[in-house]
C-alpha cells in the first residue's frame, strides 16, 4: 500500500493536499465504486462510501477497512455527499439524474467526479446509449452548476480495482474538466492507485467517447479474454 | 524496412496473403493518408495513391516510391478506388460522404478501411461533430452497400507517422467491422507499420467514439506536448 504524497504536486483546488480531502464514493457499493474506494483507502485516504441504503454501505465500509487498514465509513447517498470533499459518482446510468438532481445542494461547492458510463447491452455486446447533455459528465454539470465537475475512472476495469491480488492496475485515467485546479487534483487522486496515471484528457465537452469508449474495451475483453485499459503514448 | 508476412495469419476475406493486396489510400496527399502509404509502401505493399488532383497524387507517389524502394504510384481517387483491393479512405470529413457515394460501384466487393475522423475545431480546440449515420464508418456502410466497410488507423498521429526518422510508431490501431475476415486483414495492415498493433475493436456501432476520441488526443497533444497514441493494456 502506498502512502498519498502530501507534496506540492498533490495541493488541490482549494489549496489542500489531497490528503486531507475525504473522497466519497456515491454507489460506493457496485463494482466501479467499490473498486475504487478500496484503492483510495489503500492509499490512506479517507473514504466514505455511499448507497442507497446506508446499512449495506456500512458492511462494505467495514469491508474495505479491514481489507485495507484504510479509513473508510459508510452511510447512504446523500449522508456521503455531505461528507465528501471530492465526492466521486459511480452509479448505474439509470438513474444517475435523478440522484444528482436531488443533491444539489449538499454538492454545491465540491469537486464531482463522475465515472459514469451510458451503456446498452444486447446480444451483440455493449453500445453508447445517446445522451440529451452529450454526456454522463455533462449531464451532472447541468444538474449540479454550483459545483466543479470532473470526468474520470471510465476505463479502468472494476474487476482489477476491486481484486486485493492486483497489485498494480496497468493503466490511465483520462481527466476532463474545465477547471484546472480541479483536474489536477483528479489527476493525483487517480495517481494514488499504483500503476495508474491520471492524464488530462481535454474539457467535459469530450467526455462523451470517454464514456463510451467503454463499450470497445468491453469488445476487446470479449474478443481477448483480457481485463483491458488504456495507455496514452508518449506521454 | 520490414517485410510483409505471406504466413497463414495474414490470410485476407479473399483467401489471399495481405501481401497480394494492392493498397490504395484516397486522400493520401494529405497528411493522414501519405503517412500511412508512405508505411505500407515501407512494408512492401503494392500502393496507390489517390487524390482529387491525380498530377499531386503521382508527385506523392514518386516522392515516397523514392523515399521507401517501395512501388507506388498515383491516381485521381477514382482511379485509385478502382486499382485498390484495400482501399483506405483518409480523406477530409468535409467531403466524405459526396466522395464515396460517387465512388460506391468502383468499391464494391472491397474492403474500404475508413480513417476519417468527424471534427471541428474552435479557440477551445477539437470536438466531434454529430454525424447522422452514427461515425463517419457507419457513413461509408451506409453508401457503400456492396463494399465490407473496416474503420481503423483514427489515432494514429500523422506526424509520427509521415516522419521517416520515426523508426517505430508506438501505439495500437482499433480496428473495427462485422466481418472478422475483414478486421483480421486490416488488423494484419497495421500490423506492418513498425511498433503498430491492429486490435479488434468492436463493431461499426461503436466507431463514433473511436473516431472521436481523436479530439481527446488533440488535448493531450497540446498539454503535453506530445504526438500521443493509444496502447490497449492487458492485449
Amino acid at each position: 500500500m502506498s502512502e498519498v504524497s502530501t507534496g506540492s504536486t498533490t495541493e488541490g483546488a482549494e489549496g489542500r493536499a489531497l490528503a486531507d480531502h475525504t473522497v466519497s464514493v456515491l454507489g460506493g457499493t457496485g463494482p466501479q465504486g467499490r473498486g475504487l474506494a478500496r484503492r483510495f483507502a489503500a492509499a490512506g485516504l479517507t473514504v466514505v462510501i455511499g448507497s442507497r441504503s446506508a446499512e449495506r454501505a456500512g458492511e462494505t465500509a467495514a469491508e474495505l477497512a479491514e481489507a485495507t487498514g484504510g479509513t473508510v465509513t459508510g452511510a447512504d447517498n446523500a449522508g456521503a455527499a455531505a461528507a465528501g470533499d471530492i465526492v466521486v459518482v459511480a452509479v448505474p446510468w439509470d438513474g444517475h439524474g435523478e440522484l444528482l438532481a436531488g443533491l444539489a445542494d449538499a454538492l454545491a461547492g465540491k469537486i464531482v467526479v463522475d465515472c459514469v458510463n451510458p451503456l446498452g447491452f444486447d446480444k451483440q455486446g455493449a453500445y453508447a446509449l445517446p445522451v440529451e447533455e452529450g454526456s454522463a459528465a455533462q449531464q451532472a454539470a447541468a444538474l449540479l452548476p454550483d459545483s466543479t465537475v470532473v470526468g474520470a475512472f471510465h476505463n479502468v476495469s472494476a474487476v482489477l480495482l476491486d481484486d486485493p491480488a492486483v497489485e498494480t492496475v496497468d493503466t490511465d485515467v483520462l481527466v476532463l474538466g474545465e477547471v484546472r485546479a480541479a483536474t489536477d487534483l483528479v489527476q493525483a487522486l487517480a495517481d494514488t492507485i499504483p500503476g495508474v496515471r491520471g492524464i488530462f484528457g481535454g474539457r467535459l465537452r469530450n467526455a462523451h467517447q470517454v464514456e463510451a469508449l467503454t463499450a470497445n474495451l468491453i469488445s476487446v475483453n470479449r474478443r481477448y479474454k483480457a481485463h483491458s485499459g488504456l495507455r496514452i503514448t508518449d506521454v
